[in-house]
């Protein structure tokens, strides 16, 4: 900040500093707001605030809303939105899914694909060539926006910088450069499937904040991703690995995993795990597990509670580590969440230090297949509204 | 950023931070500058930096040194250093020792008390009078500094702007306000022992950047503390609760812990757990376990490799989650850091999804006794660096 400060009387810098903060004010509102609600929000006067408001309108990033409201005494004001003519495309592999999915700067997704399928152990060159078919369908059949970047959300860990997908244990991939074999106009930032997904949580819409802003994020899918959130930022690591939840050991003596230690959580509480423990086979869906248990099956209810033990030890530990007692489940985990709670529960309210100040909340995410696209989408336009002025020529 | 840019045409905020930058940038420094060097450093000119250096020396936050060297071709100038005369007092109360100390500007300890104890289960009034009549003797002796605040570390989880140490399992202590029990005349804020003590690996002195900046701290007492430090912050949580890594569960089956819960970490490598998996008393010094290992003591040899296999699965899981791949193990921790290194880090190598790319480090702390004392005096020393202008009158 005081760096800022010495430097700030550059009129450019000011310029694009103060374009972001107009920008970013009128992405986090809830409700359209008027230039003098703009001007009152950021500290600055009705005529910076217009002009400002009028070079972001000029390229797209705002738009004005049809219908004028009068907004007190005086003039009736022309509230600004988000721009609706600027999107972004997320993408998505999982082990049970492809997803093509493009939203605009209100947070309205403009068209998607997704297709289920069974992608462990796939070939990587076969599988994206088929995201690539997906993707390049959904952007011939788009309605007329400007698609400023794409991500691409994988279940593995990842560098970002380099553009290499290092290890997807679940889809045993590794060591490739995904773009590279996608060949798409647009070139995707990589992404983790569960750091991206839980933006979708952090946030309602790009730059506007969502119900939870400091949570655990829990991604069911084959394994189970993670991602810390702290003030509405996905804790990322000094490399970018951070939230690997899944593979937090529950007990050194367990079954071994697919990464190479043993007892990791996913072992417990990803969708294999659950589905083998009740006897179901592998393809089934959490809704039938779910069914199961509703009629009284021990075996499906059984695998319910070791998931649910297995969650306790794993998430006590990073909640005693850091403190952030509010977890949201996303995947087959949220789909079963009014099983596991009152288990996951107890297993906290024992084993978190401090659960008797503050126990420890269990949400779920609001059920979005592909969540992981949406927020690789999200991810760029974030990146639009930080700095704004990169795109205003 | 952008609210200070729109913001910082008030002079005053100016002014403060400035005066923040110019502290910092001294503090910052592992040698002495010149007005010159500060200038270039924060961007500014000459003359304010000038101006900006004589505001902090008049308040005694800033010193000439002494030894006014040449700086190349002109007239010589007088390097600036951080101000003697301002210390701050650093206090804390272990299972095992009281400790009083004061630091000043430079990182310099100007003195101390240091007192061994059992303070385990101990009479809260009992052993604060005990810690009262240590540092009021310490303040009775000093040199001439101006003591500007104090804080106190614990053992435990606090509530700091309340002043309440809500919990100290290896205290007994619960629920007490500590400054009252204290009656000094400086009022300490309370804080963790082990985040406290991080900040002594975070910091080489106030404001300036220590051995490591990204690191998981282990605080070997009777039990085990932590903290994870980002960027040189210890990462406090959403009520500064975090880095409770003692209480990592390792094995759900495990031994029963203070605490409530079972298999807590603590519970293999505290020095209780160690001391008496050795087959050694409870007061022995980790020297002695040390001493025994080197002479093929299987008991003692077991006993750390018991610790190291725990130490591997809690902090694997620490490690996947938060991707801060360096430990600093600090207290008998660090004392047996030699012991513990290679069956740690093959565990850690084997636990870790990313350790293929980085394996983790694990490094010792330097050896200082009552560390969370120190932390202590650097926080309170750390908010005048970071807010110089509220000591200016």
């Amino acid at each position: 900040m005081a760096a800022e400060a010495l430097s700030s009387a550059r009129q450019s810098t000011l310029r694009t500093a103060n374009l972001g903060l107009v920008l970013r004010t009128v992405c986090a509102a809830p409700e359209p707001l008027s230039r003098a609600d703009v001007a009152a929000s950021t500290g600055t006067t009705r005529a910076t605030a217009s002009r400002l408001a009028d070079e972001l309108l000029a390229a797209g990033l705002l738009d004005e809303s049809e219908r004028g409201a009068p907004t007190g005494p005086g003039r009736p004001g022309t509230p600004l939105v988000p721009g609706s003519s600027i999107a972004a495309l997320g993408m998505q592999v999982d082990a049970g899914l492809l997803a093509a999915r493009v939203v605009d700067l209100r947070g309205r997704v403009v068209g998607e694909r997704v297709e289920d399928g069974d992608f462990v152990g796939s070939d990587p060159m076969t599988t994206l060539h088929r995201l690539r078919a997906v993707t390049t369908d959904l952007l011939a059949h788009l309605p007329d926006v400007r698609v400023v970047g794409a991500g691409l959300a994988l279940p593995g860990i990842v560098d970002a910088s380099a553009g290499l997908l290092l290890r997807a244990p679940n889809l045993g991939w590794s060591n490739l450069r995904p773009a590279e074999l996608l060949h798409l106009p647009l070139t995707p930032t990589l992404g983790n499937e569960a750091d991206l997904a839980a933006r979708t949580v952090a946030e309602s819409a790009p730059g506007r904040p969502g119900p939870h802003r400091d949570f655990l994020y829990l991604s069911g899918q084959i394994g189970v991703g993670g991602a810390a959130v702290l003030a509405g930022q996905v804790l990322s690591g000094t490399s970018g690995w951070a939230g690997e939840i899944g593979h937090v050991c529950v007990d050194p003596d367990g079954p071994a995993c697919r990464c190479g230690s043993t007892g990791c959580l996913e072992q417990y509480a990803g969708r294999h795990a659950l589905l083998s423990g009740a006897g179901l086979p592998l393809d089934a869906a959490p809704g039938e597990l779910a069914a199961r248990i509703e009629r009284g099956d021990p075996a499906a209810r059984g695998a319910v509670d070791t998931a649910a033990r297995a969650l306790g030890v794993a998430l006590a530990g990073v909640i005693n580590v850091l403190d952030i007692p509010t977890v949201v489940l996303g995947g087959h985990l949220g789909e079963l969440a009014d099983f596991l709670r009152p288990a996951l529960q107890e297993h906290l309210r024992r084993r978190v230090l401090s659960a008797g100040w503050r126990p420890p909340t269990i949400d779920a995410a609001v059920a979005l297949p592909a969540a992981g696209a949406t927020g690789a989408a999200l991810k760029v336009l974030g990146d639009v509204v930080a700095d704004p002025a990169r795109w205003l020529g």
